[in-house]
C-alpha cells in the first residue's frame, strides 16, 4: 500500500512559504515482528518545528532535506504485531505529517479517548499543556494573588498557561495579535486583561494593564514584550522562557533593560518540556479530569487534510491565524 | 571642631565628573547619650554609588543634592557614650566620605583587625566579599569542575569570585580592561585563562578561552560580554547577574541572543548582597580564616586623602584604573 508525507524540500530562510515543503507519495512498510501500523487521525503543528528547518545545533536534531517532517501526531492502531497495541487502540506519537506511520510499539502510547477527545492529547493534554504546567508551576512558581502576564496568550501553550494561573488563584494579564482571539482570550479562558499589542506601543500598554506590576512572566514571543515586562516586573519576578516566535524568522534586538534583573532580583529561566517529561503522571492528573470537567478548556484550531499541512505550518506565523493549537486532522 | 566631607554637588549625566561633587567642611557635633564618634581611616568607592546619583528609584535611596556621599567606611572610636564600643575599637559603618562620623552605636558594628587588615573590611571580607560569595556559590551554584566566566575580574568583587571559584575546584576564565590587571589577575589571583576584550571581538575571543562551554558566568559588565557569554552557554548554565557596570552610565543594546537561554536553559539571576545579609557569619567563617593564612588575597588599591575621594569616584568608570578594591585612606 501508499500513502503521502510532507517532506522538507528546501530550508527556509526568515518565515516559511509553502515552497519549502512537498507533498510526496510513498510505500508504506509491512509492520514487521514487535511492530504496529497506525493510520493517523490528527497531526500537531508546532513553532518548534521551525527551528528544525536551519541545519543548526538545536535541542532537537535538525530536518534533513528531502526528509519527512516527523511531528506530534494521534493515529488509531490498523495493523499490529504487539499483543500490548492490538487494532482499534489510539495512541500518541511523534512520527507524523504522513498518512500512516510504522514503527516499533515503543514509539507510540495508548491515550484514554474517553477522557476527552483524542486531538486534545495534542494540545491541552499533551506537550503543550505539560509545557504550560512546567513553566507556570516548576519554573515560575506561580502562587496565588500573582499577577501573571502571558504572551501569545491564545496560543497552543500560553491558552493553557492563562487557565493554569486562573486556577492558581493569579490575576492573569494575557497577549494576542487579533481582535478575534482577544475575545476567545476573555470570553472562553477568563483572563483578567487582555492586549492586542501595537508595535512601539506595548511597554505603555503592559503598564496600564499591571499599574501594580507583575510577578510572573511566561515568554512566549520575546523582543519587544519580553522588555516591557523587564520593566513593570515587581521584585523577585519569575520568568519562565517557553520560546520566543518573535525571534525565530528574522533577529531582533534584545532587551534593553537587561541590567534591571539586577536591582529587581529578577530570575530568568529558559526551559524545555522533555526535561521534564518525568512529571506526565502528575500533570495529567490534575489537567485530565479538568479537561473530562470542561473547566480546563481545549482551545483548537483544525485545518482538514495532510495536503493542508504546509500551508497550516507556514501560518503558524502569520498574526491571529488561528487560535489555541493548531491541528491538521486527516 | 570641625571635619570636611563629599557632598553632591549636581547629578551628573553620564560618566560623573568632578565637578559633580564638592568638599565641604562641616562642624562634628558631639556624640549624645548612646551615640559615639568615629575617626574613619578607610572608606569604600563603589558603583553602585552611581546608581544612588541619579534621582530616580531604585534599591538604594538616590544621594539628595548637597548631602554627603554616605558609603562604607572603617574608623577608630575616639569619643564614646556607648560602653560596647569603648574608644580604639575598630568599627565598619556605613557614614563614609567625611573625616569624621556621629551616630548612635548600632550603626556602627565592631571588627576583628587582628584576623586581617581593617581595610579588608571593605572588600574580601565585606560587601564586595560577600556579594562575590553569594553569587557564585547560592544564586550560580558554583560546583567542582564548572567552567567559571568572571567578567572584570580584578575588580573588587570579582577579584573574590575568581578566587573562591578556583577554591571550589572550578576552571576560571577572567577579563578585565589593562595588561597591567591581567598579570594581577593571571600571577595573583590564579585565574586560568584572562581576556583583555577588544570591542567587537570579545564573542570569538571568549570561544577561544572556553572551546568546551561555560557553565556559571558571574556578571559584573553586561553589554557585550553579557552577550558572548550566553553565545557560548553549556546547556543549564547559571548566569548570577551581579551589576553591569556597562549599562550605568550609557544605554546599551540588550543581548541580542538571548532567545539562545530557552534552548540552552540557562537561568539568568540578579540579586543584591543586602537581600542575603544573614549569611555574613557563615561567609567570614570561610573567608576570615582564608584571609588571615594568606590563601585568599586581599586586592587593594589605596588613594590617600579625602580630597582625592572625588577623583577616586570619577576613576571607577575608567579602563583599568586601579584593581581590586579602590579604598580612600585617610
Amino acid at each position: 500500500m501508499t500513502g503521502r508525507e510532507i517532506t522538507l524540500a528546501s530550508r527556509p530562510s526568515g518565515t516559511p512559504g509553502e515552497e519549502n515543503f512537498a507533498l510526496v507519495e510513498v510505500d508504506v512498510a509491512e509492520p514487521a515482528a514487535g511492530e504496529v501500523r497506525v493510520r493517523n487521525t490528527f497531526m500537531s503543528v508546532d513553532p518548534y518545528m521551525r527551528g528544525r528547518m536551519n541545519d543548526v545545533k538545536s535541542y532537537v536534531a535538525p530536518f534533513a532535506v528531502g526528509a519527512v517532517l516527523d511531528g506530534g501526531a494521534v493515529g488509531v492502531v490498523e495493523a499490529s504485531n504487539e499483543p500490548m497495541l492490538p487494532p482499534g487502540t489510539t495512541v500518541l506519537h511523534g512520527l507524523g505529517f504522513r498518512d500512516y506511520a510504522v514503527g516499533p510499539a515503543k514509539l507510540f502510547r495508548p491515550i484514554d479517548a474517553t477522557v476527552a477527545p483524542a486531538s486534545a492529547y495534542l494540545g491541552v493534554l499533551g506537550m503543550p499543556g505539560l509545557t504550560a504546567w512546567v513553566g507556570l508551576r516548576v519554573i515560575a512558581e506561580c502562587k496565588a494573588g500573582d499577577t501573571v502576564f502571558v504572551s501569545s496568550a491564545a496560543g497552543a501553550v500560553g491558552s493553557v498557561a492563562i487557565q493554569l494561573a486562573k486556577r492558581t488563584g493569579a490575576r492573569t494579564i494575557g497577549t494576542t495579535r487579533s481582535a478575534k482571539s482577544a475575545g476567545v482570550l476573555r470570553d472562553v479562558l477568563g483572563a483578567d486583561t487582555v492586549i492586542v499589542p501595537e508595535e512601539g506601543r506595548f511597554a505603555s500598554q503592559l503598564r496600564a494593564a499591571a499599574p501594580d506590576g507583575i510577578d510572573v512572566y511566561f515568554d512566549n514571543v520575546g523582543g519587544e514584550q519580553l522588555e516591557a515586562a523587564i520593566g513593570v516586573a515587581n521584585d523577585f519576578a519569575r520568568f519562565a522562557l517557553c520560546g520566543m516566535i518573535a525571534n525565530y524568522n528574522t533577529p531582533i534586538p534584545g532587551p534593553r533593560n537587561i541590567v534591571q534583573a539586577v536591582g529587581k532580583r529578577l530570575k530568568l529561566q529558559g526551559f524545555i518540556v522533555t526535561d521534564h517529561h518525568a512529571r506526565l503522571g502528575e500533570f495529567l492528573a490534575e489537567a485530565g479530569p479538568a479537561v473530562g470537567s470542561g473547566e480546563l478548556k481545549a482551545l483548537e484550531t483544525f485545518v482538514d487534510g495532510l495536503e493542508q499541512a504546509p500551508a497550516a505550518l507556514c501560518s503558524l506565523f502569520a498574526p491571529g491565524a488561528h487560535v489555541g493549537k493548531l491541528i491538521v486532522r486527516l
